[in-house]
């Protein structure tokens, strides 16, 4: 079964994800716009921190159908999972967008970080089914980027679960991890790695 | 007349239809966060069942353009109804969400039967219509594939409208029918039956 | 300049556009539920006659693009002007469902019929600017085919034209008159003419 | 690292980004709708405006990925944060709709000259990124068509700063500028530059 349809459902999947994420920014009617654009700016830090980590899981994602040479039903399915905790993102990322700076903050760290763990467990998930023995590899795959992949994935559900538990004694601190975090992966995917 | 763009548009409905379920999550506004996001569980509920559902179908969906050589312009109106209705499920969707733990369960469970019902119809169509006679399959299409799909998608709409009509005696176990048939499906396509 | 780019982008906006019609369904809550859901079948209705008709302007796209050999940048803004329109749909598609049963019916009916009008207007000027002196179209495209394309989408600005100016009399013989065209083109797409 | 994929998540935000710009259009219930649909007159004109702006964005962005031999990661992690912004447009094109004829005009104006502004910088990355010392470029690719996108991307950035900074003075100079931008941008496109 060729690759291509699973492909371009999860681009779409990521890309309406990403694209989402805008009808979080709302300002309230009836209060100077000034004001409620300056007001609102965890919105935008939000906004600027979850699209770019599911831009980072989507070149992730590419990189790991690129090692693979066909995908069977199974592998089809757990994508499916994978991609419908990143269809979920953009509700996390609203309660944390108009939360972090209220009493609420807990709650809503707490539901941004189980969302994120959870999506990093579902992309190991995805890569080793398909890396397992070689299950789905392609033959001509460069072992060391298969072997690199495995290992720069293994760490993620860990790093979220931290920035998660951190929730219970600061939210703040927890929003401000998943920041680091999504910024560490950028300059990792960019600057320190390159394919 | 090529597949590849009837492909593309049923990918973009499917990831589309699937990842606007997330806007079908709210919190009511003024009430403590945590208390909310414990109330909303059938939110989560609904959606990991749909978005498993719709993500099942694009699975089968996949499977049926591939024994497919080329598309006609019946087959693509076809499509066109078919992905109608799979547009369409957030709607049920969000009733039965919203719906299922109030007075008004038994509307929001027919409403979301009644939409799966037609989905499973229009899915034999589009197939049928396609493997009658050969009319669109592949020559180097496997016979055993194409009698097991099929055979495989007959039952659907007798499952689905079984599960509605139980809404009439109880909404609750209609829900937690669609339930397991989701579970099924994602058993049967990924553990039991492998292509 | 290849043609695929605008291939997955018009897809792209025709898939979103269509599907974006699902949240045109809404009920008022506070009341109940089956009650909301039998009254608004105005919304229903709209919703499969604006479906059917994106996806049969989707199918009349894919048909003209199939007998493009290249695109160039004046096709790709006339494309853009044209998907301006069809992205525009949802709008008008929501005041109908709402109105057409009250003393708006009028205003609502206009907006429909003009937005399909010019629609119809752009995809003319889409076609007309790809076959005029056969400009884009592909050396081995079936001259009776190109003909019969033009042909076909000649009377599209013409018939909306009628159905929106009729609104002015009457806006319920105006709504289901759009409802007939659709029905005419899904007929005509599929059972009377062949591709 | 083949570009498909890449090419296929940026149409994909192109497309819902474009899209979603119909969610801006709201009429307020119980006024006559007729009025209502005079008196939203500004939210046409944005929604015409930027959808143009946008898919002028695109019609470039097709241009350069056609310049290109393959992406890297850290062209990649570029388009993300470039795409970051085009998904954003929305959300100031929203207010600029709703606030241009009130007291807020000027917050608005600035809002969507700097999101507008930020696009152009991005864009600039993404290509000066690709083009320095051809490190992206195909070595089949025309110099001269190379040269010319360098030379007609360098001054977005300049045209809508100042286009911001008018905002100061005069919101509706200021909003009447972008239009005129993307009008001359659409020109120059199809009219006096031709690929």
């Amino acid at each position: 079964m060729p690759k291509s349809r699973l492909e371009a459902f999860a681009d779409g999947v990521f890309a309406i994800a990403a694209t989402l994420l805008t009808l979080n920014l709302t300002v309230t009617e009836g209060h100077p716009l000034g004001g409620e654009l300056l007001r609102i700016w965890p919105s935008y830090v939000a906004y600027a921190i979850t699209f770019t980590t599911i831009g980072i899981i989507w070149v992730n994602h590419h990189l790991v159908m690129h090692q693979i040479a066909r995908v069977d039903r199974l592998f089809q399915v757990l994508n499916v999972l994978f991609l419908m905790v990143i269809a979920f993102i953009p509700f996390p990322t609203r309660l944390l967008a108009l939360y972090i700076t209220t009493g609420d903050a807990q709650a809503a760290a707490l539901a941004y970080g189980i969302t994120l763990t959870l999506t990093a467990l579902l992309f190991n998930a995805v890569w080793w089914y398909a890396a397992a023995g070689g299950r789905l590899i392609r033959q001509d795959a460069d072992p060391k980027v298969v072997t690199g992949i495995g290992r720069s994935y293994l760490p993620g559900p860990m790093i979220y679960s931290v920035a998660t538990v951190v929730a219970l004694v600061s939210p703040e601190l927890s929003a401000a991890l998943y920041g680091l975090i999504a910024l560490f992966y950028v300059l990792e995917s960019s600057v320190f790695g390159r394919a």
